[in-house]
């Protein structure tokens, strides 16, 4: 029995945010004083180093668990299954439900219960539960529901990964420039055909690096110091990944038994696009080659880093044939790979 | 192989708030109208119904994640194992962490890579993620422990619940008089003993249930409309409980071939005793039987409901000789069930 995924679906918010949006912003010091340089060199600079040039928001009437919900009616409808056969509904997240203009996470009831709901799927046995791993929550999710198919508790799983950022973002912290909304959805299930997962790899280091990404005051002192935003320690979380990312991947792969050579495409957490290129060359160098021409399929440009949705976004378009000259053919291997808050890291090798 | 409990630690906060305590809370009615019975009477009722003299809340300066390690301290301790052997630690709650006085759920990071800085734990294959199920996280996460071991991704998991009720309570809803602090956490092994889980059943009801229990205003409508606290439709989760509850007890109970005769104890969810006693009668008029004397241990009565911590705390109180007249056996085999937000329901048929 193999564990394929058979379906996917997204939802890309229909609200574009280009650098130039960011022009008015006051930025500020950690320590809350100006930042010393005009924000036109601020977003040049931040443009150089993301890659990042667009990002999304929903629109003000939008939560996390509708974008899942629409991400995963299509991921439904490309798997062609009937909803009701559902085991599992696997919902990955960091933040739940924020609504526009209030701080509070809206967890009750689970996003998942709230996915089940808008699918109007009656099926009791379908267990709907979220799940909280940094943004590689959507791959961590897959590896789940992978434990389940294995053990004979399920068949087919629908995992998702559904996050909008721009809700909790400090308007005075560059980095909020880099964060986006997005939402991705996959259905997961026992196979007889070829391929399908051939190996998962998971760590999580917390000794030094718990808090590298934290829920944190606003850079501007006069905000009320109950009031909390998603923050990271970027220059860490940076060293972090590059030392243990292509070690966990190279880990992974090895776990396969499929040569490099067989890898087709490293589907990666689309975090900061000089990161990511780091990561790859790392990787490659642990096998003292250097990556292939389009190995590494971006997204970021335009999409941002929407956290937990990044990543089945970005496979989702490539199948769809939505990103200029990638695709994914029966028999490929293709590598997916994340980092986030946690600080976790995870990969998975996988035949299409 | 079976699958066993190999330790237990909880934590019972330290503040003891009674019945007495609400004497002067202005009780309102949904609509915001005065509720029309003086405080004496309702906390009479409510004592008569629900069976809760008193709960427990943490002092101001513990977090849910703070009591969750201390609990999980105590479950490793218990079980004699090293920590770095964990291969995960599945931390269970519904709302975060969230400070005295504010607002926010804080879950960057995840409250269960928390405890493993906390617990000072350095092994990264020591996988740690938060999931939230609703009052029954506990035992999904006990399943879900039950899957990474039988799929060969784990021999050792530390699962635990906790929550701090007490920071997201409208104290102009009665309903506020239910719910406490606490915290349960358990070690779950590989084990070549005998017994361990026997069966399981988990169902999710969302499709006219999904909101019966959820994130809302203040009866007092002067309240900011942005501020939500912990809400629920009583009689329809008494009615909801009645009818499904008993039904998956009896199904895990089919599953495990056990006969209802060799049932030793139930450890049920502690949402309300009245609700309880009335599922317990139900479950075993289901076998044509009334519950035998002492077969439901209940600690309601002295630490109200705490979500996710009920049965794992109850369990490490009875193993502890801490409950009157109650006590497991080697041998014994006992059944867990819980309801809770989702609506979830899950139950385990476990041998001791």
């Amino acid at each position: 029995m193999n564990i394929k995924i058979t379906g996917s679906g997204s939802y890309i918010p229909s609200e574009i945010v280009t650098n130039l949006d960011f022009a008015k912003h006051v930025f500020l010091n950690d320590d809350g004083t100006p930042f010393p340089l005009p924000n036109e060199t601020i977003t040049e600079k931040f443009h150089d180093i993301t890659g990042i040039e667009e990002r999304r928001y929903v629109t003000d009437d939008l939560l996390a668990s509708d974008i899942a919900s629409i991400a995963a009616r299509k991921a439904i409808e490309d798997a062609n299954i009937d909803p009701e056969t559902l085991d599992y509904i696997i919902f990955a997240h960091n933040f739940g439900n924020v609504k526009k203009g209030a701080i509070q996470t809206d967890i009750l009831p689970s996003l998942a219960a709230r996915v089940k709901y808008d699918l109007r799927i009656k099926n009791p046995k379908c267990v709907a539960y979220d799940m909280l791993f940094g943004c590689p929550g959507w791959i961590e999710g897959v590896i789940q529901a992978q434990a389940y198919i294995k053990a004979g508790m399920a068949k087919r799983c629908l995992v998702i990964g559904a996050e909008t950022l721009s809700r909790v973002v400090d308007i005075h912290d560059r980095d909020s420039m880099i964060y986006s909304d997005g939402a991705g959805a996959t259905i997961i299930e026992a196979s007889k055909e070829d391929g399908g997962i051939l190996a998962h790899e998971t760590a999580s280091f917390t000794y030094d690096e718990a808090y590298y990404l934290f829920f944190g005051n606003s850079f501007n002192k006069d905000h009320d110091p109950d009031v909390r935003y998603i923050k990271m320690h970027g220059r860490k979380i940076y060293e972090f990944a590059l030392s243990q990312v292509p070690k966990a991947m190279a880990a992974c792969l090895e776990k396969s038994g499929i040569p490099i050579s067989e890898v087709k495409k490293v589907l990666i957490h689309q975090a900061n696009e000089k990161m990511d290129e780091a990561i790859i060359q790392r990787f490659y160098r642990l096998y003292k080659q250097t990556p292939p021409e389009g190995i590494m399929p971006m997204s970021i440009h335009k999409l941002g880093n929407s956290s937990v949705a990044t990543v089945p976004t970005l496979y989702d378009l490539i199948v769809k044939g939505e990103i200029k000259n990638q695709q994914l053919n029966k028999g490929d291997v293709i590598l997916f790979a994340s980092v986030g808050a946690g600080m976790n890291i995870n990969a998975i090798v996988y035949k299409c």
